[in-house]
Protein backbone atom coordinates (compact mmCIF):
# COMPACT_ATOMS: atom_id res chain seq x y z
CA UNK A 1 0.00 0.00 0.00
CA UNK A 2 1.12 3.44 -0.70
CA UNK A 3 1.20 6.15 1.63
CA UNK A 4 1.12 10.10 0.83
CA UNK A 5 4.05 9.95 3.87
CA UNK A 6 7.46 10.49 2.57
CA UNK A 7 9.83 7.74 2.59
CA UNK A 8 12.53 9.00 4.89
CA UNK A 9 15.54 6.82 5.94
CA UNK A 10 15.39 8.54 9.34
CA UNK A 11 12.26 6.67 10.06
CA UNK A 12 11.99 3.21 11.15
CA UNK A 13 8.82 0.86 10.29
CA UNK A 14 5.86 1.88 8.35
CA UNK A 15 3.92 4.92 8.66
CA UNK A 16 0.32 4.29 10.19
CA UNK A 17 -2.48 6.45 8.48
CA UNK A 18 -1.12 9.48 6.73
CA UNK A 19 -3.40 11.57 8.74
CA UNK A 20 -1.61 15.10 10.11
CA UNK A 21 0.92 15.40 13.03
CA UNK A 22 1.85 12.13 12.79
CA UNK A 23 5.60 12.15 11.21
CA UNK A 24 8.17 11.06 14.19
CA UNK A 25 10.48 13.93 14.67
CA UNK A 26 13.65 14.21 12.22
CA UNK A 27 17.13 15.17 13.12
CA UNK A 28 17.23 19.02 12.41
CA UNK A 29 20.50 18.69 9.74
CA UNK A 30 18.12 15.93 7.86
CA UNK A 31 14.95 17.85 7.79
CA UNK A 32 16.86 20.47 6.59
CA UNK A 33 18.30 18.68 3.98
CA UNK A 34 15.06 17.69 2.96
CA UNK A 35 13.26 20.96 2.72
CA UNK A 36 15.93 21.72 0.27
CA UNK A 37 15.45 18.97 -1.93
CA UNK A 38 11.31 19.31 -1.56
CA UNK A 39 11.69 22.97 -2.30
CA UNK A 40 14.17 22.01 -5.57
CA UNK A 41 11.62 19.67 -6.94
CA UNK A 42 8.50 22.58 -6.41
CA UNK A 43 10.71 24.73 -8.22
CA UNK A 44 11.25 22.26 -10.79
CA UNK A 45 7.52 21.86 -11.23
CA UNK A 46 6.64 25.43 -11.33
CA UNK A 47 9.58 26.65 -14.07
CA UNK A 48 8.71 23.09 -16.13
CA UNK A 49 6.11 21.35 -15.06
CA UNK A 50 5.22 18.19 -13.80
CA UNK A 51 7.04 16.13 -16.75
CA UNK A 52 10.29 17.42 -16.16
CA UNK A 53 10.36 16.65 -12.27
CA UNK A 54 12.89 13.24 -12.07
CA UNK A 55 15.35 12.18 -9.61
CA UNK A 56 18.00 13.31 -11.57
CA UNK A 57 17.07 17.45 -11.96
CA UNK A 58 15.89 17.72 -8.65
CA UNK A 59 19.25 16.40 -7.57
CA UNK A 60 21.26 18.88 -10.62
CA UNK A 61 18.64 21.25 -9.27
CA UNK A 62 20.03 21.23 -5.69
CA UNK A 63 23.35 20.31 -6.39
CA UNK A 64 23.58 16.70 -4.37
CA UNK A 65 24.17 13.58 -6.22
CA UNK A 66 20.96 11.31 -7.35
CA UNK A 67 21.28 8.55 -4.49
CA UNK A 68 20.82 10.90 -2.17
CA UNK A 69 17.02 12.17 -3.87
CA UNK A 70 16.77 8.35 -4.18
CA UNK A 71 17.68 7.46 -0.73
CA UNK A 72 15.27 10.62 0.81
CA UNK A 73 12.42 9.72 -1.67
CA UNK A 74 12.47 5.81 -2.05
CA UNK A 75 11.02 7.02 -6.53
CA UNK A 76 9.42 9.61 -8.03
CA UNK A 77 6.45 8.92 -6.47
CA UNK A 78 7.54 9.23 -3.38
CA UNK A 79 8.81 12.29 -4.36
CA UNK A 80 5.64 13.84 -5.34
CA UNK A 81 3.62 12.60 -2.62
CA UNK A 82 5.88 13.98 -0.22
CA UNK A 83 5.42 17.43 -2.23
CA UNK A 84 1.64 17.03 -2.21
CA UNK A 85 2.42 15.82 1.53
CA UNK A 86 1.47 19.57 3.20
CA UNK A 87 -1.65 20.12 1.23
CA UNK A 88 -2.92 16.37 1.48
CA UNK A 89 -2.42 17.06 5.78
CA UNK A 90 -4.43 20.07 5.78
CA UNK A 91 -6.95 18.87 2.87
CA UNK A 92 -7.64 15.91 5.33
CA UNK A 93 -7.38 17.86 8.38
CA UNK A 94 -10.46 20.35 7.15
CA UNK A 95 -12.81 17.82 6.64
CA UNK A 96 -12.02 15.44 9.83
CA UNK A 97 -11.64 17.77 12.62
CA UNK A 98 -12.22 21.43 10.60
CA UNK A 99 -15.40 23.64 11.43
CA UNK A 100 -18.64 22.64 10.07
CA UNK A 101 -19.93 22.04 7.26
CA UNK A 102 -16.88 20.34 6.21
CA UNK A 103 -15.92 18.88 9.51
CA UNK A 104 -17.77 17.49 12.16
CA UNK A 105 -21.03 19.57 13.23
CA UNK A 106 -23.12 19.53 10.02
CA UNK A 107 -26.05 16.94 9.10
CA UNK A 108 -24.17 14.02 7.11
CA UNK A 109 -25.28 14.87 3.41
CA UNK A 110 -24.29 17.98 4.47
CA UNK A 111 -20.92 17.12 5.05
CA UNK A 112 -20.76 14.93 2.12
CA UNK A 113 -21.29 17.83 -0.37
CA UNK A 114 -18.75 19.87 0.86
CA UNK A 115 -16.50 16.93 0.85
CA UNK A 116 -16.73 16.38 -3.01
CA UNK A 117 -16.62 20.46 -3.65
CA UNK A 118 -13.40 20.05 -1.56
CA UNK A 119 -12.08 16.94 -2.83
CA UNK A 120 -12.51 18.35 -6.60
CA UNK A 121 -11.02 21.34 -5.60
CA UNK A 122 -7.55 19.74 -4.05
CA UNK A 123 -7.93 17.76 -7.43
CA UNK A 124 -7.93 20.04 -9.47
CA UNK A 125 -5.25 22.61 -7.88
CA UNK A 126 -2.60 19.37 -8.34
CA UNK A 127 -3.93 18.32 -11.07
CA UNK A 128 -0.56 17.64 -13.52
CA UNK A 129 0.91 16.37 -10.20
CA UNK A 130 -1.20 13.73 -9.13
CA UNK A 131 -1.67 12.77 -12.84
CA UNK A 132 2.10 12.25 -13.53
CA UNK A 133 1.98 10.30 -9.74
CA UNK A 134 -0.49 8.22 -10.38
CA UNK A 135 0.26 4.16 -10.16
CA UNK A 136 0.00 1.69 -12.38
CA UNK A 137 -3.62 -0.44 -12.99
CA UNK A 138 -3.35 -2.97 -10.47
CA UNK A 139 -1.99 -0.28 -7.68
CA UNK A 140 -3.90 2.94 -8.22
CA UNK A 141 -6.49 2.16 -6.10
CA UNK A 142 -4.95 0.69 -3.07
CA UNK A 143 -3.68 4.01 -2.18
CA UNK A 144 -3.34 5.48 1.05
CA UNK A 145 -5.10 9.12 0.46
CA UNK A 146 -8.07 7.11 -1.52
CA UNK A 147 -8.54 4.61 1.94
CA UNK A 148 -8.97 7.75 3.59
CA UNK A 149 -11.59 9.40 1.56
CA UNK A 150 -13.69 6.10 0.71
CA UNK A 151 -13.74 5.55 4.88
CA UNK A 152 -14.67 9.14 5.36
CA UNK A 153 -17.84 8.76 2.69
CA UNK A 154 -18.59 5.33 3.90
CA UNK A 155 -19.32 7.09 7.99
CA UNK A 156 -20.96 9.80 6.00
CA UNK A 157 -23.76 7.76 4.73
CA UNK A 158 -23.88 5.25 7.67
CA UNK A 159 -24.82 8.25 9.53
CA UNK A 160 -27.37 9.60 6.74
CA UNK A 161 -28.67 6.18 7.23
CA UNK A 162 -28.48 5.58 3.28
CA UNK A 163 -28.71 1.84 3.64
CA UNK A 164 -28.05 -0.91 0.77
CA UNK A 165 -24.65 -1.75 0.72
CA UNK A 166 -22.76 1.30 2.03
CA UNK A 167 -18.96 0.20 1.25
CA UNK A 168 -19.90 -0.25 -2.93
CA UNK A 169 -21.75 2.87 -2.44
CA UNK A 170 -19.44 4.45 -1.04
CA UNK A 171 -16.94 3.03 -3.76
CA UNK A 172 -18.85 4.83 -6.54
CA UNK A 173 -19.29 7.83 -5.39
CA UNK A 174 -15.17 8.32 -4.47
CA UNK A 175 -15.19 6.91 -8.04
CA UNK A 176 -16.82 10.63 -9.14
CA UNK A 177 -13.68 12.33 -7.03
CA UNK A 178 -10.57 11.14 -9.25
CA UNK A 179 -7.74 12.69 -10.66
CA UNK A 180 -8.06 11.30 -14.10
CA UNK A 181 -12.15 11.54 -14.46
CA UNK A 182 -11.49 15.21 -13.58
CA UNK A 183 -8.60 15.69 -16.02
CA UNK A 184 -11.06 13.98 -18.80
CA UNK A 185 -13.74 15.83 -18.39
CA UNK A 186 -12.50 19.21 -17.85
CA UNK A 187 -9.27 19.22 -20.32
CA UNK A 188 -10.50 17.01 -22.64
CA UNK A 189 -14.76 17.45 -23.16
CA UNK A 190 -14.95 20.98 -21.85
CA UNK A 191 -16.59 20.72 -18.58
CA UNK A 192 -16.31 23.48 -15.91
CA UNK A 193 -15.36 22.70 -12.28
CA UNK A 194 -18.70 24.40 -11.01
CA UNK A 195 -20.48 21.65 -13.69
CA UNK A 196 -18.84 18.90 -11.63
CA UNK A 197 -19.17 20.67 -8.27
CA UNK A 198 -23.01 20.62 -9.56
CA UNK A 199 -22.97 16.91 -10.79
CA UNK A 200 -21.38 15.96 -7.10
CA UNK A 201 -24.47 17.76 -5.19
CA UNK A 202 -26.89 15.87 -7.15
CA UNK A 203 -24.80 12.83 -7.21
CA UNK A 204 -24.96 12.88 -3.54
CA UNK A 205 -28.95 13.59 -3.36
CA UNK A 206 -29.65 10.33 -5.06
CA UNK A 207 -26.97 8.11 -3.77
CA UNK A 208 -27.36 9.14 0.22
CA UNK A 209 -31.12 9.24 0.49
CA UNK A 210 -32.52 5.67 1.92
CA UNK A 211 -33.19 3.59 -1.14
CA UNK B 1 -8.36 8.58 -28.50
CA UNK B 2 -7.72 4.90 -29.14
CA UNK B 3 -9.70 2.34 -30.86
CA UNK B 4 -10.84 -1.02 -30.09
CA UNK B 5 -10.67 -2.08 -34.03
CA UNK B 6 -6.59 -3.25 -34.47
CA UNK B 7 -4.20 -1.26 -36.36
CA UNK B 8 -3.85 -2.78 -39.89
CA UNK B 9 -1.41 -1.24 -42.16
CA UNK B 10 -4.06 -2.58 -44.71
CA UNK B 11 -6.58 -0.81 -43.67
CA UNK B 12 -6.44 3.57 -44.73
CA UNK B 13 -7.80 6.29 -42.68
CA UNK B 14 -8.69 5.83 -38.82
CA UNK B 15 -11.66 3.31 -37.95
CA UNK B 16 -14.95 4.86 -36.96
CA UNK B 17 -17.28 3.46 -34.05
CA UNK B 18 -15.65 0.23 -32.65
CA UNK B 19 -19.17 -1.62 -33.38
CA UNK B 20 -19.44 -4.64 -34.88
CA UNK B 21 -19.51 -6.08 -38.70
CA UNK B 22 -17.51 -2.61 -39.25
CA UNK B 23 -14.31 -3.89 -40.28
CA UNK B 24 -13.61 -3.06 -43.67
CA UNK B 25 -12.35 -6.24 -46.26
CA UNK B 26 -8.93 -7.62 -45.67
CA UNK B 27 -6.58 -9.55 -48.26
CA UNK B 28 -6.58 -13.44 -47.54
CA UNK B 29 -2.97 -13.52 -47.08
CA UNK B 30 -3.02 -10.51 -45.17
CA UNK B 31 -5.71 -11.69 -42.51
CA UNK B 32 -4.48 -15.72 -42.60
CA UNK B 33 -1.03 -13.45 -41.05
CA UNK B 34 -3.08 -11.35 -38.33
CA UNK B 35 -4.83 -14.34 -37.09
CA UNK B 36 -1.72 -16.62 -37.13
CA UNK B 37 -0.18 -13.48 -35.00
CA UNK B 38 -3.19 -13.65 -32.81
CA UNK B 39 -3.41 -17.13 -32.46
CA UNK B 40 0.35 -16.80 -31.27
CA UNK B 41 -0.48 -14.58 -28.75
CA UNK B 42 -3.65 -16.23 -27.20
CA UNK B 43 -1.57 -19.30 -27.03
CA UNK B 44 1.66 -16.97 -24.90
CA UNK B 45 -1.47 -15.37 -22.53
CA UNK B 46 -3.18 -19.01 -22.05
CA UNK B 47 0.18 -20.46 -20.85
CA UNK B 48 2.60 -17.57 -19.54
CA UNK B 49 -0.23 -14.94 -18.31
CA UNK B 50 -0.82 -11.39 -19.30
CA UNK B 51 2.96 -10.00 -17.93
CA UNK B 52 4.43 -12.58 -20.33
CA UNK B 53 2.80 -10.82 -23.31
CA UNK B 54 5.34 -8.43 -25.39
CA UNK B 55 5.73 -7.75 -29.30
CA UNK B 56 9.04 -9.56 -28.86
CA UNK B 57 7.27 -12.71 -27.51
CA UNK B 58 4.57 -13.03 -30.11
CA UNK B 59 7.24 -12.66 -33.06
CA UNK B 60 8.99 -15.45 -31.50
CA UNK B 61 5.84 -17.73 -30.84
CA UNK B 62 4.80 -16.62 -34.12
CA UNK B 63 8.12 -17.25 -35.97
CA UNK B 64 8.20 -13.25 -37.64
CA UNK B 65 10.37 -10.66 -37.37
CA UNK B 66 9.55 -8.07 -34.13
CA UNK B 67 9.02 -5.30 -36.96
CA UNK B 68 5.66 -7.59 -38.70
CA UNK B 69 4.11 -7.52 -34.91
CA UNK B 70 4.78 -3.88 -34.62
CA UNK B 71 3.32 -3.02 -37.86
CA UNK B 72 0.52 -5.29 -37.50
CA UNK B 73 -0.78 -4.32 -34.19
CA UNK B 74 1.38 -0.74 -33.56
CA UNK B 75 2.40 -1.25 -30.03
CA UNK B 76 1.15 -3.58 -26.96
CA UNK B 77 -1.81 -1.98 -26.45
CA UNK B 78 -3.32 -2.53 -29.88
CA UNK B 79 -2.07 -5.94 -29.98
CA UNK B 80 -4.41 -6.80 -26.73
CA UNK B 81 -7.38 -4.69 -28.26
CA UNK B 82 -6.94 -6.85 -31.08
CA UNK B 83 -7.08 -9.86 -28.93
CA UNK B 84 -10.23 -8.46 -27.21
CA UNK B 85 -11.53 -7.63 -30.38
CA UNK B 86 -14.18 -10.73 -31.07
CA UNK B 87 -15.13 -10.64 -27.23
CA UNK B 88 -15.29 -6.32 -27.29
CA UNK B 89 -17.92 -6.58 -30.10
CA UNK B 90 -20.11 -9.55 -29.24
CA UNK B 91 -20.54 -7.62 -25.92
CA UNK B 92 -21.43 -4.48 -27.40
CA UNK B 93 -23.84 -6.02 -30.11
CA UNK B 94 -25.56 -7.71 -27.50
CA UNK B 95 -26.71 -4.25 -25.65
CA UNK B 96 -26.96 -2.59 -29.00
CA UNK B 97 -28.88 -4.97 -30.72
CA UNK B 98 -29.24 -8.16 -28.77
CA UNK B 99 -32.46 -9.24 -27.21
CA UNK B 100 -34.22 -7.56 -24.06
CA UNK B 101 -33.57 -6.77 -21.26
CA UNK B 102 -29.76 -6.22 -22.38
CA UNK B 103 -30.93 -4.82 -25.78
CA UNK B 104 -33.90 -2.85 -27.18
CA UNK B 105 -37.34 -4.11 -25.95
CA UNK B 106 -36.93 -3.39 -22.09
CA UNK B 107 -37.90 -0.35 -19.32
CA UNK B 108 -34.51 1.55 -19.51
CA UNK B 109 -34.17 0.78 -16.03
CA UNK B 110 -34.41 -3.10 -16.63
CA UNK B 111 -31.77 -2.62 -19.63
CA UNK B 112 -29.14 -0.18 -17.06
CA UNK B 113 -29.31 -3.15 -14.62
CA UNK B 114 -28.78 -6.03 -17.37
CA UNK B 115 -25.29 -3.65 -18.66
CA UNK B 116 -24.08 -3.32 -15.80
CA UNK B 117 -24.06 -7.23 -14.85
CA UNK B 118 -22.58 -8.26 -18.54
CA UNK B 119 -20.11 -5.02 -18.51
CA UNK B 120 -18.95 -6.73 -14.79
CA UNK B 121 -18.77 -10.05 -16.25
CA UNK B 122 -17.13 -9.11 -19.42
CA UNK B 123 -14.27 -7.23 -17.27
CA UNK B 124 -13.85 -10.18 -15.26
CA UNK B 125 -13.49 -12.50 -17.45
CA UNK B 126 -10.64 -10.66 -18.97
CA UNK B 127 -9.30 -8.76 -16.12
CA UNK B 128 -5.45 -9.27 -16.23
CA UNK B 129 -5.57 -8.72 -19.99
CA UNK B 130 -7.10 -5.29 -19.48
CA UNK B 131 -5.23 -4.52 -16.76
CA UNK B 132 -2.13 -4.72 -18.31
CA UNK B 133 -3.35 -2.61 -21.54
CA UNK B 134 -4.50 -0.05 -19.50
CA UNK B 135 -3.35 3.67 -20.44
CA UNK B 136 -1.69 5.96 -18.75
CA UNK B 137 -3.46 8.76 -16.79
CA UNK B 138 -4.30 11.12 -19.30
CA UNK B 139 -5.20 9.01 -21.97
CA UNK B 140 -7.26 6.29 -19.80
CA UNK B 141 -10.53 7.99 -19.85
CA UNK B 142 -10.61 9.08 -23.69
CA UNK B 143 -10.97 5.42 -25.04
CA UNK B 144 -12.93 4.52 -27.71
CA UNK B 145 -15.47 0.92 -26.02
CA UNK B 146 -15.67 3.38 -22.56
CA UNK B 147 -16.70 6.24 -25.13
CA UNK B 148 -19.33 3.57 -26.30
CA UNK B 149 -20.30 2.69 -22.33
CA UNK B 150 -20.94 6.41 -21.51
CA UNK B 151 -23.29 7.20 -24.67
CA UNK B 152 -25.23 4.05 -23.92
CA UNK B 153 -25.62 4.47 -20.16
CA UNK B 154 -26.38 8.28 -21.21
CA UNK B 155 -29.32 7.84 -23.28
CA UNK B 156 -31.09 4.69 -21.28
CA UNK B 157 -30.87 7.38 -18.15
CA UNK B 158 -32.63 9.94 -20.85
CA UNK B 159 -35.10 7.74 -21.41
CA UNK B 160 -35.61 6.67 -18.01
CA UNK B 161 -36.44 10.44 -17.38
CA UNK B 162 -33.64 10.32 -14.56
CA UNK B 163 -33.45 14.23 -14.83
CA UNK B 164 -30.03 16.16 -13.50
CA UNK B 165 -26.92 16.26 -15.73
CA UNK B 166 -27.30 13.57 -17.13
CA UNK B 167 -23.72 13.12 -19.31
CA UNK B 168 -22.44 13.43 -15.68
CA UNK B 169 -25.00 10.93 -13.61
CA UNK B 170 -23.49 8.21 -16.48
CA UNK B 171 -20.08 9.18 -16.17
CA UNK B 172 -20.21 8.36 -12.72
CA UNK B 173 -22.14 5.15 -13.26
CA UNK B 174 -19.63 3.78 -15.94
CA UNK B 175 -17.11 4.78 -12.92
CA UNK B 176 -18.53 1.77 -11.06
CA UNK B 177 -17.62 -0.74 -14.52
CA UNK B 178 -14.17 -0.15 -14.73
CA UNK B 179 -11.62 -2.83 -14.43
CA UNK B 180 -8.86 -1.65 -11.89
CA UNK B 181 -12.00 -1.36 -9.46
CA UNK B 182 -13.40 -4.38 -10.05
CA UNK B 183 -9.75 -5.74 -9.61
CA UNK B 184 -9.14 -3.89 -6.40
CA UNK B 185 -12.79 -4.90 -4.78
CA UNK B 186 -12.50 -8.62 -5.98
CA UNK B 187 -8.89 -9.26 -5.17
CA UNK B 188 -7.39 -7.11 -3.22
CA UNK B 189 -10.62 -6.32 -1.17
CA UNK B 190 -12.02 -9.93 -1.04
CA UNK B 191 -15.33 -9.05 -2.37
CA UNK B 192 -17.45 -11.21 -4.78
CA UNK B 193 -18.63 -10.31 -8.14
CA UNK B 194 -22.05 -11.24 -6.81
CA UNK B 195 -21.47 -8.72 -4.65
CA UNK B 196 -20.62 -6.13 -7.11
CA UNK B 197 -23.57 -6.90 -9.40
CA UNK B 198 -26.37 -6.72 -6.52
CA UNK B 199 -23.91 -3.84 -5.71
CA UNK B 200 -25.03 -2.06 -9.69
CA UNK B 201 -28.48 -2.64 -9.16
CA UNK B 202 -28.67 -0.97 -5.84
CA UNK B 203 -26.93 1.73 -7.58
CA UNK B 204 -29.06 1.95 -10.52
CA UNK B 205 -31.92 2.44 -8.64
CA UNK B 206 -30.92 5.03 -6.76
CA UNK B 207 -29.07 6.89 -9.78
CA UNK B 208 -31.89 6.30 -12.20
CA UNK B 209 -34.81 7.53 -10.46
CA UNK B 210 -36.30 11.17 -11.04
CA UNK B 211 -34.17 13.78 -8.52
Amino acid sequence: MNSIAPLDDERSGPPPLPLAGQAPPMRADAARNRARLLEAAARLVAERGADCLTMEAVATAASVGKGTVFRRFGDRTGLIMALLDRSERLYQEAFISGPPPLGPGAPPVRRLEAFGVATLRHLDAHRELLLSAEPEACRRLDFAPRHVRVAHVTALLREARAGGDTELLAESLVGYLDVALLHHLTQQRGMTLDRLEAGWQDLVARVARPA
